[in-house]
C-alpha cells in the first residue's frame, strides 16, 4: 500500500523570528503517525505573499496532504485565507453558516461582533468550511487532483480540536491507510537510559514490524510501541502480549497506558479506593494542586490545599510547630512530616501530601542548595518521605517535584 | 541595504515523527535576528538522501546563509556529511587537526577512540572545519557563489556553542547587515480584533520600514513592532515614539513591554508598592498561585494561598459563612467577596484575591453554566468583583480565569 505523505506548513513571522516555539507540528506529527500518514517535511514561512504561494506550490508537488496552521486571524498580517483563495483561483464570499456560528460564538461570550470579526466568516467559495467550535477562524478544507489542503488557526487548542474532530476523521475517510496500532506504556521515576538497559533484551527481540520509541518528559518516560500491518485485531493482540512481557522487567515504574497522565491515574486510584486527599505545598507553589485539579471530576477526591509560602503562614495557618521550624528549618524532614500530617488532619482527608524545598534561583544556603526538595505522603497507616536533589531551574524544579509527589502517592496508597 | 536571508534546515526523522520538539531553530532565529540576518524559512526533512539533496538545492536558491543541524552522528542513518560532500562535489579525507581534537576529546573523558568515532574526523575537503569544543562532530562551513552552508550537530548545547563562538562572528565578518530593532508591547483583557480596531488608524500610518504583528495568547495579545534600517539609535527612538502614540488609544490594556509575563509585572508592582498578597482559589485549583510563584523572588510578596475546593473546606478552613454559601451558592458574588476578604484577613496580607466557578465539564446547572467564573480583588480601600463567561474547556477556563485575576489585580492596586 502506498504511504500517504503529508507536509506541515506553518505560517507566521513570529515563528521565523523565534518569538514562539512551534509545538503544533510535533502534536500533529504524532496524530498523523497514529493513522498511518507519513510526515515528510515541515516548513515554516513568514507573512510574505510570495513565500507563502511558493510554499503552497512546493508542498503540492511533494505531498498528498498539506496541513497549514497560522495566518487566519482577522488582521492585516494574516494572509493565509486570501492567498489560498488566490492559489485555488476562487473568490471569497460571506459564508452564511460560518457567520451564524461566529455570531453565536460572540453572543455566548457576551461580546460584540465587530466588522473586523465578521471578516472571519468570509471564505473562499472553493473550500469546505470546517467548524471551529472554540474559536473565531473556521478551518478550510480544499481538494484538487486527489490532494488535500487544510488550513487551521495556529492557536494550539483550536488546532487540536479541529484536527481531532474533523481533519483526522476526514483523512481516514478519504485515503486508504495501512493499519497502524499504537500502545503507549507510561513510566515514572526512572531515567530513559536505565529503563533502556532494563528492557534491552526484550527490545532486541521485537519483530521488525513493531517499533519502539522512547518519549522522555519531566520525571517520566513514555514507551510507544507501533505495529504496522493488515489486521488490526492481530496487531493488537501481538502488541498486548509484548507489553505484558515488560512487566517483570520494569513493571514497578509503569503507572498506566495510553494518554492519561499520572494525575489522572492517581485520581482513578483514589476514586476506586474511595479516598480523599489534601495538599500542603510550599516550593511547588500551587502547581501540584493544579495538576490534581486539572483532571475532570477531581472534586470527588481532592478536598483542598494550602500553599503556606511564608514562614508565618506555615505556623499560624497550617499549624507547623514553631520549635520544629526553628530547629530544622522549613526545608527538612521533620517539617515536611508535620506538613503532610497536619494538612490531612486539618482538611479531614484520608491522604495528605506536602512539599518544601528551594526552587531557586534564590534562597539557597551551603547546606540547602537550589533544587533540594523534601516531599511527604501521609495516611492513617504510615508517613513516607523522600529527599530530592533536582536542577537549578525554577520551573523545572516546581514541575519535577510535583510529579515526584504524584509518584509517591502512587507507591504509597494502601493496597 | 539588501537583507541577508537565512534558511534553517533541520535533518532527522525524530523531528518529523514528533519524537522531539525542535527548540534549536527558535534559539537560532533569535540569535540571527540580533545581528540582522532575516530567517525566511525553516525546513525539516527526514533521514532520506533525496529529500536532503532537494532541500539543499531549494535552500541555496532562496537564501544567502543555510544553517543545517542534525545528521552528523557516526552511525549509518546520519547522512548530512556525505551528502554535503556529494552536493559540493568533493571527496572526504581524514582531517589531521580534527582527528587531533577528537583524540584529545576522548582522552580528556577517559574514553577509548573507536574506529566508528574516528569517522567523525573524516571531512569533505571543500569545507572549513569548525571546532566543536564540547562534542565529537566538528562543524563544517562551505562557501559557493557568495553563499554559506554551515552544518552543525543537532545536540542543543553543542549547536549553541558553535553558533556563538564561530558562526555568528564569521557571518558578521562576511556580510554587511542591516540594523533590526524590535519592541514588544504586552496587552491583556482585550481581544485581538477589538484591539486592532482601536489602533487601526495608528497602524495604517506606520512607515513601511516598521512592521506590526499581533501575537495572541490566552487572555493577552502581544504587539510586536519591527523596524529595519541603518541606525540603531534612530530606529529605537522612532519605535519608542510610535509606541507612545498607542497609549491614548489602548494604554489601559498595556501591562508592560518585552518578555516579562503578566505575573512578573504584577510582582514588580507589588514589590514597588511594598504590598503582600494572598489567594483563595477554588475553580482555578492552584494554577493562579502557580503563576504568581513561578516568578523568582515571589516569596517577597506572596505569603500563601488556600484552595478550598470542597464546600466544607470553604466553610471550615477558609471561613466563608454557611448562610452565604447556602443562600447564594459557591459560585456567586456574595461568596467571592467573602473569599477575597477572608483570605486577606486570615493570611494578614494587603491584598486578597479569589476565584470560584464552574471549570467544567461537570458541575453546571441551568443558572450556572460551564465557564461561569466569579473573581474578586480585595484591599483595605475596596473590593472589586468580575463575572466571567469563559469556554467549555476545563484547562482553558482555569488558565483564562487566572489571567483575568492577574489583570484585575493590575487594575485594582492602589495608585
Amino acid at each position: 500500500m502506498k504511504s500517504i505523505l503529508a507536509e506541515l506548513l506553518t505560517i507566521g513571522d513570529e515563528i521565523l523570528y523565534g518569538q514562539i516555539v512551534d509545538t503544533n507540528s510535533q502534536w500533529m506529527s504524532i496524530e498523523l503517525d497514529k493513522i498511518g500518514v507519513k510526515v515528510i517535511r515541515k516548513t515554516t514561512v513568514g507573512d510574505v505573499e510570495s513565500e507563502i504561494l511558493t510554499a503552497f506550490a512546493e508542498a503540492e508537488k511533494r505531498a498528498d496532504v498539506i496541513l497549514i496552521t497560522g495566518g487566519l486571524g482577522p488582521t492585516s498580517d494574516d494572509l493565509t485565507k486570501p492567498l489560498l483563495a488566490k492559489y485555488f483561483n476562487c473568490e471569497m464570499k460571506m459564508h452564511a453558516e460560518a457567520l451564524e456560528e461566529l455570531t453565536a460564538f460572540f453572543k455566548s461570550r457576551g461580546r460584540e461582533l465587530t466588522d473586523t470579526n465578521k471578516q472571519q466568516a468570509l471564505l473562499p467559495v472553493c473550500c469546505t468550511k470546517i467548524t471551529n467550535a472554540i474559536g473565531t477562524a473556521p478551518g478550510m478544507w480544499f481538494e484538487r487532483n486527489g490532494k488535500v489542503f487544510m488550513a487551521m488557526p495556529g492557536v494550539p487548542y483550536e488546532m487540536k480540536r479541529i484536527m481531532s474532530d474533523h481533519v483526522i476523521p476526514r483523512l481516514k475517510e478519504k485515503f486508504e491507510m495501512p493499519v497502524i496500532v499504537h500502545k503507549i506504556i507510561r513510566t515514572v521515576g526512572i531515567g530513559e537510559s536505565i529503563l533502556s538497559d532494563k528492557i534491552s533484551d526484550w527490545e532486541k527481540a521485537l519483530p521488525p514490524h513493531i517499533k519502539l520509541a522512547y518519549l522522555p518528559g519531566i520525571g517520566e518516560v513514555k514507551l510507544r510501541l507501533t505495529g504496522t500491518g493488515k489486521s488490526e485485531a492481530d496487531l493488537r493482540s501481538e502488541i498486548e502480549s509484548l507489553s505484558e512481557k515488560i512487566l517483570p522487567l520494569a513493571g514497578e515504574y509503569i503507572f498506566g497506558y495510553g494518554e492519561d497522565p499520572l494525575e489522572a491515574a492517581i485520581g482513578k486510584a483514589l476514586l476506586e479506593k474511595k479516598l480523599t486527599i489534601s495538599v500542603a505545598e510550599s516550593c511547588t507553589g500551587g502547581y501540584l494542586s493544579h495538576l490534581i485539579t486539572s483532571v475532570p471530576g477531581s472534586s470527588n477526591y481532592f478536598l483542598g490545599s494550602m500553599v503556606p509560602y511564608d514562614y508565618q503562614i506555615k505556623m499560624r495557618q497550617l499549624g507547623v510547630r514553631p520549635e520544629v521550624l526553628e530547629q530544622y528549618g522549613a526545608v527538612s524532614e521533620p517539617t515536611i512530616i508535620e506538613m503532610a500530617n497536619i494538612v490531612r488532619a486539618k482538611f479531614n482527608t484520608d491522604v495528605g501530601v506536602a512539599t518544601s524545598g528551594i526552587a531557586g534561583p534564590g534562597g539557597a544556603t551551603p547546606e540547602k542548595p537550589v533544587g533540594l526538595v523534601w516531599i511527604a505522603y501521609s495516611d492513617k497507616y504510615h508517613t513516607v518521605t523522600r529527599k530530592l536533589q533536582l536542577s537549578t531551574d525554577r520551573l523545572l524544579n516546581i514541575k519535577a517535584a510535583s510529579i515526584a509527589v504524584l509518584n509517591l502517592i502512587r507507591l504509597s496508597l494502601p493496597k
